[in-house]
């Protein structure tokens, strides 16, 4: 069983109110991949440029990532450059560079094409649907997008959409996807646009899963809100929050590399990958980058699981 | 067991997406004491105007709160008018009279003051504190304030912290009064001013119970972040947000009210307390003032009870 990534591999200069930092390795297929590999096997789809070296090979090879997909090409790897320091939940954009980023044309390992699970990460909705469409066997297929796609490209959002069984974003875009600001009868309207299943990011509150009817997730014991099932996963209040960047990316990892490393995607599962989804989010912002991220073992993991379910669990 | 409550009673007129009701019954100590009536004994300090009248009684009296304790006099009642056509998490204050209030000097009631309990409803400080004083004979204390105190009346207000067993603000209050925008750190100071439990309202996110060592709650296997111990409750995604107004008093309500009901106050009951808590503020949105409260049943409460395990446990 193996997930394939399609996304970013990018440089972020980062500032927060803790320090700043220059050129760490970033990118959603990074956070989501590093994520990932601590549930399942992971396979990346991306480009980079020439200043993608040993070091950041490294760190894909440290987590057992398999990086055939990664294109090398001349010039410099996709560039952002944020910071953080009036609101730790919403990134100020400085510079954004997409470099090698802007003429790239995914392309699929013939090794890839028995994964059983995709994932698209946030990148243009006509690549992602290229990648969907180019890989028919999938199992599952889980998908990210953001504001930029939703209001200026929403025809091939669209489209990506028919075909996801699970799409995860945030509040904000949840609410401008449906033209919408209730989230509950948001989450309807997107459900109706294709994906069986949404997991709705709330930052440093949690997440909360929506499913109609018929789903892999459908059981009669979910608990239904006129119709639409949900479930609530809480994130850590954390004490310090370092780097919020690639949270969300970690998030998706930790809750697709559960869910797809289980026998089933049960409700069960389900409800446990938000869990770990949350978990791998709450580690993400402790440190600057993927720091956290490349320190961390399972045990740390399932330790904090243990946490989080003690700090929700009536008994 | 009774809980006494000193607070305000008064006629709100409401403008959100849903609607418009003028001079609907409202007030903290009326929304709180619906609230927790449907746990314990409740009675009330308050002071309304000839304005109040039989059937604003009824009220009080379908849900048998004593009422012994809410004077009677010459003018109006308080009187708030408010809207939340452009965001349904914060309220514009359009008028305040507080009329009657304006001169309130609480008086407890002999009979009160077997009172086991005492809630401190959000007013003026140093009228919490001379309540407060007044009582020494009660087993626990918990309160409520706003902004307004935090910032313009900050003495007053740490006198009255020093003898709160629990305080329940919300984010925005908690981390003013803390002086801090990170919530854990925030309520650390906030625990060192003299609350034994501190509970954050999150509005549409639930709240979150933080305590330090040494407190009724103390128990070696509660989650612990840097030596502050944290209980997560959701709120429920609800489909139509009709009025929001009095959901952080129905919150406290239903917390207290729960939480003294209990023949002891152990960490399962605060945990339990805090979904109870939650179920309340939820039920307050549901309809405009306290119609929602006034119809309720408990059968419904604890449903709803059931519907918040399911959609925040794992099994």
């Amino acid at each position: 069983m193996a997930i394939t990534v399609v996304g970013s591999v990018a440089f972020d200069t980062i500032e927060t109110p803790a320090g700043k930092r220059e050129r760490c390795l970033g990118g959603a297929a990074t956070y989501f991949s590093l994520s990932a590999s601590f549930f399942t096997d992971v396979r990346v789809i991306a480009v980079v440029g020439e200043d993608f070296g040993n070091r950041q090979q490294a760190v894909f090879d440290a987590h057992s990532i398999d990086t055939t997909g990664i294109e090398h090409t001349a010039g410099k790897s996709f560039f952002w450059e944020g910071s953080y320091l009036d609101n730790l939940n919403e990134a100020k954009t400085h510079t954004t560079e997409l470099n090698v980023f802007a003429a790239f044309e995914p392309k699929i390992p013939p090794a890839y094409h028995d994964s059983e699970f995709l994932f698209l990460a946030n990148i243009d909705p006509v690549l992602q649907r290229r990648v969907r469409d180019a890989m028919p066997g999938v199992k599952l297929v889980a998908g990210d997008t953001m504001n930029y796609w939703i209001k200026d490209h929403r025809a091939a959002l669209l489209e990506v959409l028919k075909g996801l069984d699970i799409l995860l974003i945030n509040d904000t875009e949840a609410k401008m996807l449906a033209g919408n600001n209730n989230l509950v009868q948001a989450a309807r309207t997107v459900l109706a646009l294709g994906p069986k299943v949404l997991v709705v990011k709330h930052g440093e509150y949690g997440a909360t899963l929506f499913h109609g009817a018929n789903t892999a997730t459908d059981s009669a014991s979910e608990p239904e809100i006129q119709g639409t099932k949900i479930f609530r996963a809480p994130a850590l209040p954390l004490e310090e929050v370092v780097d919020p960047t690639g949270a969300g990316d970690s998030f998706a990892g930790g809750f697709f590399g559960y869910l797809t490393s289980q026998p089933e995607q049960t409700p069960e599962a389900f409800r446990r990958a938000m869990f770990y989804g949350s978990v791998m989010g709450s580690f993400a912002c402790e440190c600057f980058g993927t720091e956290r991220l490349q320190q961390l073992t399972r045990k740390e993991i399932d330790d904090r699981f243990t946490l989080f379910r003690e700090l929700t669990h009536l008994d």
